[in-house]
């Protein structure tokens, strides 16, 4: 049983960034141990336990580790982000290091690495720096018309196999008809849409949205019923505002499949219904 | 006026990545000039003059001269590739260092820079590698309906201001009433469809999909009608296929514009109707 979740109102975001005392935080810590004289900064930090999937950890959390650490290099939040995955993140004692590219007044652009042992596992390019507060022009598109949170079904815990680890950490929901790659009576529909939350009722702050952008089930396993490894090769996430509090609705799509390839999109939207980030990623077909 | 543009039905495209001859080969080409210890290798280059906007290179073109230089580092074509720009592209000499993060049998995961002088205009993170001849599995969208290229009309010559260089070197043709931001008769929609082709009738390798993503108007245009600057902060494309030979029908597409910042899509079809490529950029709102 995932457990009950409160909706944050009124909670105070204003410095969520650090969150300290909930899991992600904790799970995405880092401290800067030396810089070298080409500006770059190592941060030492730990790939956790329990952000997997069946033991690898998930793309979404290994790009939010790196994400916290260019929070703290830039002292902005992350705008884009780019992450190429290398090899499949174990976990354990890890470093990130963060290199300037370009330092501006308004955008800072770095590249990063994380690295556990010898290991490299995913390089990043991102720019970092806060949307303005210019109003919305054009908003084509809108959420996931979902039932409330609570009326939709609690993910299976991380302990009956073969559920990931990963959801002892969130609270995700899913939206009624879209779970059904998990039982077989799949929707014949290469989409997945559901609510987006953590366990320990976390605030959910733009380092978080890394993590959300790749933290569903691929919803191509709602088209071939047929759930396997679907290894990242990149995924790039932009970070359009720092969600309002309460969990988020997603939508992931794919929409290509093909060459042994395929892309997957997502969308997240905060409470208010304000997109809060976009991300696409390219994976290799599904691995049984 | 344009020059006519034959379709290059049968037109040999298995070693295109040359396609010596051509204006966008010539203006792409990479000479290997230095590697260092670190297997970083320089090329010399140009940035070469009139593939520009106002004076200032395409950002396409650019992510093509860097693309060009993965090639010849990878010996595969570009998979996935992301570039984060940082200053304005003048024409000129420079280079490109092309620096490995991981070389695997399948896929070849790279960083690289193109530098002018002490100015350093895009960086990139990519991952170069075909896809695979496994067939398609999902096509969930189609190429954008248009009317023959022969039926399109002429994009303006760059010798006719305000209308950019770049135009002399490519020969594409917009959807009747999408050209409406040139006569402030704007469709009302953030959408732009058309005919992407060289005005020398050069073939389209994997190469030009780089440029191609980047080589239309915004399709913001059409929504504000207020044509202006639109600095792109970053630009991803990911290459699903070697084109067949011909124009590409592509469709671009702007879904979201809030806090100062806009996304653009775009899908690149080839002329059987397979999708080539899919991208989208995160850039700053227009700027008069």
């Amino acid at each position: 049983m995932v457990r009950s979740l409160a909706l944050a109102h009124g909670q105070d975001v204003t410095d969520t960034l650090a969150a300290v005392g909930h899991e992600f935080a904790a799970a995405t810590a880092v401290t800067r141990v030396d810089e070298a004289p080409d500006g770059t900064v190592t941060y030492a930090t730990e790939v956790h336990d329990g952000w997997d999937i069946g033991g690898v950890a998930n793309g979404g959390y290994l790009l939010a580790l790196v994400g916290r650490a260019l929070v703290e290099f830039t002292g902005r939040p992350p705008l884009t982000v780019t992450g190429h995955y290398l090899k499949p993140g174990l976990p354990g004692p890890a470093n990130v290091t963060v290199t300037p590219v370009r330092l501006g007044r308004r955008l800072a652009t770095v590249t990063a690495s994380l690295r556990r042992g010898d290991d490299e596992l995913i390089r990043v390019l991102a720019t970092c720096g806060a949307a303005s507060d210019e109003p919305a022009v054009l908003v084509d598109g809108a959420p996931p018309a979902l039932p409330p949170y609570e009326a939709c079904a609690p993910t299976p815990r991380g302990d009956e196999p073969p559920f990931p680890g990963l959801n002892d950490r969130l609270a995700n929901r899913l939206r009624p008809g879209d779970d059904g790659f998990r039982t077989g009576a799949v929707s014949g529909r290469a989409e997945l849409a559901g609510w987006f939350a953590f366990a320990d009722e976390a605030p959910i702050d733009e380092v978080a949205l890394l993590l959300a952008a790749d933290a569903f089930a691929p919803p191509i396993f709602n088209l071939t019923g047929a759930p396997g490894w679907v290894p990242t090769v990149e995924l790039t996430v932009h970070v359009r505002a720092r969600p309002a509090p309460g969990p988020l609705r997603a939508r992931f799509h794919t929409h290509f499949v093909d060459g042994g390839l395929l892309s997957e999109d997502a969308e997240l939207w905060d409470s208010t219904g304000h997109l809060v980030a976009q991300s696409r990623q390219l994976a290799l077909t599904p691995r049984p």
